[in-house]
C-alpha cells in the first residue's frame, strides 16, 4: 500500500504557507473548526473527453505516514520571519509534534473516469489538518491521474496491441519515474521497462539491449548471434544500429539459429528511421524467412499522435515502446488540479457554505459536502451529477425520489432523472476519523476497472479531436444554493 | 551529498535490458572489458543558447548507494522469459550479489554552462557496470539540468527582481518536486515554498497564505488583520479572493495596523486577473497610502515569456512566484539526454572507437575519450572543443601546443588557438575506480557558478529568440577519426 520509497519523513513535503496558515488556525483558536476541501481539476488534460483518477495508494501511504519527526520540528523552529525572530512559538511547535490526524477522507477508487470539476478526493476535518494535506495530496494526485490518462489514450489508439513503457530516463526524477511506471500501467500499458517499479508495484517488465550492446561487438551478426546464445528465450533484436533492413536480415539469420535450437526469435525492434516505410519492408523479409510470429516492436518519441499516423499508413508494428511523451505527458505536463475550500462548520453547528470567487466562471468554486452520482442505463455511463450529500438531510438523494441536474456554465440545460434511475455515487471512504477504512485494491484490479469504466463511455467522449462533452452539472438545490452565495458575495 | 529520499535500495531503478546485456556481458565474458560511455544531449532546451548542467550531487549520492539488496535478487530471480524459465542463471545472481562498481568517472561540476555534444559525464570502467549505470543517471541528470536551465532564463528575464519557486503541487511526484526545488534553486530562483527541500537541501523557504485563509473568515480585512496578529514578521497578503483592488485596500489598513505596532506589511500578492493593469492600480494605492517599501508579488502560470510581456507592459511586480511553468519544464518537459558508448579496449590493450551511425547527421555519436576544452579571454567564454584526451598521447593538448578545432556539421568551419591561449578542461574526476575522489560544493556555491559561468556568456547567447550559436566543435584529430569511422561503417 504504501509507496517504499517514502521511508523518510515527508510531513514537511508541503508549501510553507501551509504551516503559516496552520499556525495562525493554532493562534486564532479556529484549528479545529470542521472544513470541507474538494480536490478536482477544471479542465480534461490533452483537449481529451475524460481523465482517469490515480495516485489514491500513494495518498493513502502518505497519510497513514504522517507525523512530524524530530527534524522536522528542530527544522521548522530555525525559520525565521523579516525581523530575524522566529516564525514559529514553541507551543505551536509542541502542537505539531503530537498531531495525529483524524481527518475523513473520501475519494474516486483509483481507475475511475472522471471529469472536470468532479471532487476526486474530498477531504472533511479540522481546518489545520486539512489544510496541511493539500500541497502533498495535489502533487500525488495530479501526476498519476495525468499519466493515467495519457496511457489510457495510448491504449485506446493502440487498440489491442501490446503497450510498452520505457521512460524512466527521460522521467522526473526517481520518485517521477516510478510513479509514471505505476500510472502509466495503470492506464494500461502492459509493462514497463522499469525494473524498480516490476519489483515494488508487480508490474510485469520487459527488455532486451540496447544499440550499445550491437556496438560492442566487432559486427552486428555477432552481437545478434551472442545476445540469441545468452537468453534465448528473450529475443528481441534491435535492428537499427548500423542499416536497418540488413539488421532485419542479420535477425533472421540469427532466428534460423534460435529456430535449429527449438527457441524462437521473438521479435526485431525499429528505433529510428521511417517507421512505417521500415516495418512494411522488415514483415515481408520476417515473412518471407517464414517469422511470421516474430513481433515488430517500435520505440522513437512516439505517442498518440504517431501511434495513429503509423496505423494509418498501415505500418506493420505489434508492440509500440512509449517513453518520454507518456512519462512526462509532453504535451501536457501538468494537470492543474486544485483543492479549495467548500464549506466551514459555524459555532452553531451548521455549515458555512464557502467558495472562490473569479471572473472567470470557471474558475468559481462550487461550496458544499459534495458527493457525485453517476447515472447510467444500458448502454453505458448517461451523466454525473454533484450534489450536496448533507442538504436537506441525509436522505434526499436515494434512488427513491427524482433529481434535476443544471448546467451551472448554461441554466437552461437542465435534466431530470426520474426515481429508481440506475446510479452510482462515486466517492467512497477511505479514511474515517484519520483511520483507514478502504483497502486500495491491487494494481491490476485498477488497472482492469479503468477499461471497464471506459467501456461505458460514448465513443465521443472518448475521441482525440473535439470530443464531445460529458454532461456534469449540479443538483438544483447545489446549483440555486452556488448561485445565492456568488450574488451575496458579489454584493448583489 | 547523498539524496535523503533515497532510504531503499535503488540498483533496480533501470531499465530491464541494462540487466539483460550485463547478462549477456557476464556470460560472454566480456563484463570487465574497458568501455567509455558518454552522457550528452543533442540540443538546448527551450529553443535557447545554452544549458545548466545539474544533478551531479544526486548521482554521487546514487554511485555511493549502489549495490543489490537480498529483495533485488529475489526479485531478479522471478523473472522468466518466453518459454516459462528463469531469465538468469543462479551464478549471474551471486554475481550481481557481490558486485561493487569500480568504474571511474568524470563530470561537468553542477553549475557549468553546457552545449549540445559536449559530454556532461564520462563513465570509465567494466561495460557490465557503465551499462548498469545509463538509466539512472539519465534519469537524475536530464531532469536537473532541464529545471536548472529553466531557472536560468527566468533569472535572466527577472533581472534582479525577487525570484520564488511555488511548484511542489504540480510537480512529478514527491521527488519530482524535491529535484525540481533544488535545480530551480541552482538556476537562480531565489527561494522555495516547498519546506521539506528547505530543510534537506539548505534552501531558503517562503510563504504566507492562500485563498482558503481568506475564505475561512467572516470577511477578507478579519482575515488580513488575524492573520497579521499571528505573523507579524511575515505579511504578504492576498488580495484576489473577491475583488483585487478591494483587497489591496484592506491590506492597507491592515498594514496602517501593523505600522502602529512597529511591524511591516512586506507584501501583497496578485494570483488571477490582468497582472500588468492590477500591479499598476496596487502600486499607486500602496504609495499614496505610505506603503512604498511594500512588495508586489505576482503569480499564476508565469514563465520567461509572461514575466517579459509583463515587463515590458511596465507592470510594477517585485517579486515572482512561478510553479507549473518551472517545475515541469512546461514547454519542453523533457531535455532528451543520451548515453552512448564511445571507446572499448581491445585485447592489445588500445582503444577501439564506437559509435551509432544514423542518417541524421545530429545523432550520429562522437567517439573517443572525450574532454571538453573552454577557451576563453578577457571578455568571456569564446569556444568548446572536444578533444580526446588519449589519442597521441596525453600530453598533446597541454596549453603550449596550438589546436584547430573543425564543426562537425560543416568542416570548412574551423578556428585555431594558439598555445597560451587560456583555457579550462570541463570534466573533473568524481570517481577514480569506484571511490569518490571530488566532493561537491555546497548547493549556495552551486547557484553562485551558475550566475558566474552566464556572465562569461555572450549576451546573443542567452537571448531567447534566435539564439546565438555558441562555438562547440571536434578537435582535428578527433574529427579526422570521426569521419574515418562513419566512412568505414558505411562500408565506404
Amino acid at each position: 500500500m504504501t509507496n517504499k520509497l517514502y521511508d523518510t519523513s515527508l510531513s514537511l513535503l508541503t508549501d510553507l504557507y501551509q504551516v503559516t496558515m496552520a499556525y495562525g488556525y493554532w493562534q486564532s483558536e479556529t484549528a479545529e473548526k470542521e472544513a470541507v476541501f474538494n480536490l478536482y481539476f477544471r479542465k480534461n488534460p490533452f483537449g481529451g473527453g475524460f481523465t482517469i483518477a490515480c495516485g489514491l495508494a500513494n495518498v493513502i501511504g502518505y497519510i497513514n505516514h504522517f507525523g512530524f519527526s524530530k527534524k522536522d520540528l528542530r527544522y521548522l523552529r530555525t525559520l525565521t520571519g523579516n525581523d530575524g525572530r522566529p516564525l514559529f512559538e514553541e507551543a505551536f511547535i509542541e502542537y505539531l509534534a503530537q498531531l495525529k490526524l483524524t481527518c475523513t477522507i473520501d475519494a474516486m477508487p483509483e481507475g475511475t473516469v472522471v471529469f472536470p470539476n468532479e471532487p476526486l478526493i474530498r477531504v472533511r476535518g479540522p481546518i489545520l489538518q486539512c489544510q496541511l494535506l493539500e500541497t502533498p495530496l495535489l502533487n500525488l494526485i495530479n501526476f498519476e491521474s495525468l499519466i493515467a490518462t495519457k496511457a489510457a489514450r495510448l491504449r485506446l489508439v493502440a487498440e489491442t496491441d501490446t503497450l510498452l513503457e520505457f521512460g524512466l530516463r527521460r522521467a522526473q526524477g526517481v520518485d517521477g519515474g516510478m510513479t509514471a511506471s505505476r500510472a502509466a500501467y495503470i492506464g494500461g500499458c502492459d509493462a514497463t521497462s522499469n525494473v524498480l517499479a516490476g519489483k515494488l508495484y508487480d508490474i510485469p517488465v520487459r527488455g532486451t539491449h540496447a544499440h550499445s550492446w550491437v556496438m560492442s561487438f566487432d559486427d552486428e551478426k555477432q552481437a545478434f548471434d551472442t545476445y540469441a546464445n545468452v537468453l534465448p528465450n528473450n529475443v528481441t533484436l534491435l535492428v537499427d544500429t548500423y542499416d536497418t533492413l540488413q539488421g532485419v536480415r542479420h535477425a533472421i539469420e540469427t532466428g534460423n539459429r534460435l529456430k535449429e535450437q527449438g527457441h524462437k526469435l521473438a521479435g526485431i525492434r525499429l528505433d529510428s528511421g521511417d517507421l512505417a516505410y521500415l516495418s512494411i519492408e522488415a514483415r515481408k523479409l520476417l515473412d518471407e524467412a517464414g517469422f511470421q510470429d516474430t513481433a515488430i516492436v517500435a520505440s522513437n518519441d512516439l505517442d498518440e499522435t504517431i501511434i495513429g499516423s503509423l496505423k494509418q499508413q498501415g505500418a506493420r508494428i505489434d508492440i509500440w515502446g512509449v517513453g518520454t511523451k507518456l512519462v512526462t505527458a509532453y504535451d501536457q505536463p501538468a494537470l492543474g488540479g486544485v483543492y479549495k475550500l467548500a464549506a466551514l462548520r459555524n459555532e452553531k453547528g451548521t455549515w458555512d457554505y464557502k467558495m472562490k470567487l473569479s471572473e472567470q466562471a470557471i474558475k468559481i468554486s462550487t461550496p458544499g459536502i459534495q458527493q457525485v452520482r453517476r447515472f447510467q442505463n444500458e448502454r453505458g455511463f448517461i451523466s454525473d451529477m454533484i450534489y450536496d450529500q448533507e442538504m436537506d438531510g441525509l436522505d434526499r438523494h436515494s434512488a427513491d425520489k427524482p433529481s434535476v441536474m443544471i448546467d451551472p456554465l448554461d441554466f437552461t440545460k437542465r435534466r431530470r432523472f426520474e426515481a429508481g434511475q440506475p446510479h452510482e455515487d462515486l466517492l467512497v471512504t477511505v479514511f474515517e476519523d484519520g483511520k483507514q477504512v478502504y483497502k486500495n485494491p491491487d494494481i491490476h484490479s485498477v488497472r482492469t476497472r479503468v477499461q471497464k469504466q471506459l467501456a461505458n463511455l460514448h465513443p465521443g467522449v472518448k475521441r482525440f479531436v473535439n470530443p464531445h462533452l460529458y454532461p456534469v452539472g449540479l443538483e438544483k438545490n447545489l446549483n440555486d444554493l452556488k448561485t445565492e452565495l456568488i450574488l451575496k458575495l458579489r454584493g448583489e
